[in-house]
């Protein structure tokens, strides 16, 4: 394997990016094939069948663009895919499920942390399970938000419709004096505000994209697998491919990402 | 062509299902294979290649399943695929857009017509294009309205979130004195009560299937497709396929078809 190869990085659309962004703040020599699956998204309301084939699909095209590892930056497909896929890999795949649990597990002081998430990771269970693998005694409370995404992807960010449906969505959570709340989508950082108000300065907000490129940092360094600092570098540093819609990915990424991106290009993913 | 064969009838989910549910009602003997393709929902925040290339492999599907006519029930696809796939169709087909835009052209009195629909419906203007060519005197007036379908989705029928945002949407419309509005999706006539008292009850509210169902009549009838009534029958006379989630599907068909669904079959629309 090549340790100057690129690291892969997909979502089911733009959340992902803000993985991405992590991985550039805290290992800027690594290079980044980043895919959205934008003519197939949202994932949070399909099934584990159909994820689980959306996710190989994406795995066997970053595998064509020679990969050394792959980062799956969506909750949804880290719930349901993981598992599966990494037992089919020969390169080291992560998901964002296990640093956002760690970091949600040390941050607890009342050992009662809320999770939230799309229909699917939350139904999947998985961050209950992880969690209480990690320490028996916590109790966890999670709650689907469906309308999130939705509501973000309209750009509702600071909004009273937002407020409400995030009012109701919280409430049953903060019945139970939670101290911490996992983001369990990669959509939901972009509502941080919002939650903070409603749940107040004493719940700590955990973000998974933080804690998941310190675990490729580490991950890579230990198979040595890091890019050497000054490697060649032909092309760019960091390319994009989405299933539909390039442009507008090129709008959206160029808005969250530290540097303007150039271009996207579209595949047909259901070709590979 | 075997005039005892089904009818097609596809959507990107559920909401073609009213359609459906109309040419039940107004030619009973006719025999329907429907699709939705709830992998890969919603449609109408994609890319007109994207449905174009989607509705393409259902037809495909429905030409292996042997049907004789296909109704598109699906704004979204209706808008950026029906002319595309009729001038590669050797059989009819038809989709909703027409029958809509007919019914509210002879509805108007004072000639300004509003039209909600996706982003991807209103953003094709079809609905304007057409209405116009039926008569060049009529005012068209288009929103789109993205949240509904996450919204009616979520059940939100009767909320005052979804009040909220009507709200918010209609206020341009109603800005210019429209007398008919064309629910140009197939999930907003579970709206209906919504915009009923959003408007008033001096604007006529046009849902196209009903007409689509008129249209698809006449048509089979023309060119003697149309089902003899003791056909004989083997099988379901209607049945239900998906691309994902078959058991929700057959919920929300039974639920809102006059009987009981008894099975929906999931496939994989991606190998047509």
């Amino acid at each position: 394997m090549d340790r100057n190869a690129p690291v892969g990085v997909f979502d089911s659309g733009v959340g992902g990016l803000t993985v991405a962004r992590e991985i550039m703040r805290q290992i800027p020599d690594e290079r980044i094939i980043y895919f959205g699956d934008t003519a197939r998204l949202p994932y949070g309301s399909k099934s584990r069948d159909t994820i689980i084939r959306y996710s190989r699909q994406i795995i066997r095209f970053l595998r064509v663009m020679e990969v050394k590892a792959i980062v799956i930056a969506c909750n949804t497909a880290s719930s349901y895919a993981l598992e599966t896929v990494q037992a089919e890999s020969d390169i080291p795949v992560i998901g964002v499920i296990n640093a956002g649990a760690r970091t949600a597990v040390q941050a607890t002081r009342n050992r009662k942390i809320g999770v939230i998430g799309t229909e699917g990771t939350i139904g999947s269970g998985i961050y209950t399970e992880v969690m209480r693998q990690m320490r028996s005694d916590i109790e966890v409370f999670a709650k689907p938000c469906p309308l999130f995404v939705p509501l973000v992807e309209e750009g509702l960010l600071h909004d009273s419709v937002t407020d409400e449906i995030a009012s109701r969505y919280l409430n049953s959570l903060k019945g139970k004096y939670i101290d911490t709340l996992v983001l369990g989508c990669t959509h939901y950082p972009l509502l941080r505000s919002t939650l903070r108000r409603l749940l107040g300065e004493e719940v700590t907000l955990v973000n998974p994209a933080y804690e998941t490129a310190v675990e490729l940092r580490g991950l890579l360094q230990k198979q040595n697998l890091d890019r050497e600092p000054d490697a060649s570098l032909t092309g760019e540093k960091y390319q994009f491919f989405v299933s539909d819609l390039a442009e507008k990915f090129t709008s959206f990424a160029t808005a969250i990402l530290p540097g303007e991106v150039k271009e996207t290009k579209k595949i047909n993913i259901e070709e590979y």
